[in-house]
């Protein structure tokens, strides 16, 4: 089923500035195929829920593998029934 | 102090479409004076932190008054005292 | 690799009394072998990364095949390397 | 009008491990005299939604005179029309 979300990453004990790590989440779920728009608080993204979630557990695990101490993940998901749940859907 | 935060709010109880009140609750933040940006997930807003916490509850109060029934509102808040927090400086 | 979570999971649309669709999906987090710690705002889980977004899935999944329409589902992830996260680690 | 909200304060910069911060932040919830309930996400509390926005405030002003650098602040805020709503009531 399709879904949007909304993902923020946080790095924490990586320094006051986390703009590195951000940005390689990001790039991450750019790359993973999802659709993907960048705002101030985190990476609006849409496409299949399970390839969402697929992304966030590789966000994890490649920042992880790559020295970042602890991460603390906020995410919004949204689905639904009646019609297919897009981004641009949810502007006005 | 200064702050930006992200500002989503979700009428429960109002119905499968909310955009009614999604974009009411944006456009009261907007009538507040602080510096909004919409996207898909909320209203990422900067500004003194106080006005923003006044602009938060307004929202409440003002669409409580308009008949929503009940609102779950969720709220991302930033600041930092190395230097001033702004939504430009959150983009990359 | 371990995770905790917490799984706040909103129906929209489906009146102003959630409560039926909030404990279905605190159940099925439960069900899932995840450890769950209820409060008054989500439901706290504890297990493998993996695990948890598999049982996120299940929930929507499960609960647009029982009939609500839509799902607003707020998702907090932590993870680090230096030591295995846990629920009761994160007390004081 | 009453309010029912989860408040959780990262400190971002301030080291992998967090918990004298947000033992502060919660501390200072509860010396607010909002009813509070700590769990592993945050601190839920109840009261008056000025008090609950103003108590916030201070937890920001007083962590930053304190010397923590940077903070990101996650808070859900409910509020309802058709009853009180307590945090007691969000639970079953």
């Amino acid at each position: 089923m399709k879904a949007t979300a909304e993902i923020q990453v946080i790095p924490i004990g990586a320094g006051v500035s986390v703009r590195t790590h951000v940005k390689r989440a990001h790039q991450l779920l750019a790359d993973s195929g999802l659709q993907v728009a960048l705002h101030a608080f985190g990476t609006n993204v849409e496409g299949e829920l399970a390839d969402i979630l697929e992304a966030v557990r590789r966000v994890h695990e490649t920042l992880h593998a790559e020295g970042v101490i602890r991460l603390a993940t906020a995410i919004k998901l949204g689905t639904r029934t009646d019609k297919e749940p897009t981004l641009a859907g949810k502007l006005f």
